[in-house]
């Protein structure tokens, strides 16, 4: 990595982290990692994928039609401000022994909402058949909502879409098993 | 209101609502108001937000320069992502009796980041001297704050700021208290 790269500040398993992991991988910017042990808020890291996107060259996470890019940033949001925040481990800390069940709850009745947009502006990706942003939000939120054991069947558009882009490099190399920090014991 | 208007499906309370009436009104946008009675989730108003702004004439709400954006966007999210959606309508009566102290515990440790933030990006506005997306976000959060007796006193930029920006008639016709489903008591 080169002098002056960005400096990553995340933790291997924050879906914020491997949001803007993916983003750097699509764009190919190199970087350094300093993992740190602390989950930042839900969708700051939206700003920050906006500005690699408006400042380095490789492909457009936003599209430059307005329509769009208004789905792309809709999807993006209903992920990153209507479901994560509910699940973060700040909150579900605070929540207790029922974090299980809470988390479930909402990312339920988030993916209830989702599924039908995706059905409509989906191709081979979220929105048509280029790689965006709103890819990047749905990846780490399908992630967690295995983690809390939702099933994922019962949303078959956000499950053929998540394995769509398992496929491909950048959300391979970036995923949480594959960090510098992740523990032994999740390590892919 | 002219035909081809927009349609706000809105409701005078929603912090989320209240947001894109303010950026209609900074816009100079005419559009019609259908009250619903239902909570939207967090954020997804910041792409319609954004997508106003890409599409209408009047004043920008999100600078030309990456760096002051990211600066805007990363204000923007913190509320957004960070704050509003754990104390929405829907959350809280999740939460049941403790609404109360889950609200202010969330907002004042978004607040206790936020304040630092603004103590460095403001001018007059949040980010310099020019009205962006972060003020169209702030001034809602600071009422929310207020519903839920958050000592808004002991951030003073956040209060200078809110306080600054209420001067404002664009933060006036759209506050919750001057609604079409306003309730009579609530209404200023």
């Amino acid at each position: 990595v080169q002098a002056g790269s960005p400096i990553l500040h995340g933790y291997f398993r924050s879906s914020c982290s491997w949001r803007v992991r993916i983003a750097f991988a699509l764009k190919g910017v190199e970087y350094d990692q300093l993992p740190v042990n602390l989950i930042k808020d839900g969708g700051q890291q939206l700003a920050v994928i906006q500005y690699i996107d408006e400042t380095r060259p490789g492909p457009r996470l936003l599209p430059a039609d307005p329509k769009t890019r208004a789905q792309v940033r809709m999807i993006s949001d209903l992920i990153a401000s209507g479901i994560q925040p509910l699940q973060n481990l700040y909150v579900i800390q605070k929540i207790g022994a029922e974090k299980m069940q809470w988390s479930q709850h909402f990312i339920d009745r988030g993916f209830q909402a989702l599924e039908p947009i995706l059905k409509q502006t989906a191709g081979k990706y979220c929105v048509g058949d280029e790689i965006s942003m709103a890819d990047i939000c749905l990846v780490p939120q399908v992630y967690n909502a295995e983690r809390f054991k939702v099933d994922v069947g019962k949303y078959p558009t956000i499950k053929r879409l998540n394995e769509a882009l398992l496929e491909i490099e950048a959300f391979q190399v970036s995923h949480p098993s594959r960090q510098p920090d992740t523990p032994d014991d999740l390590r892919a």
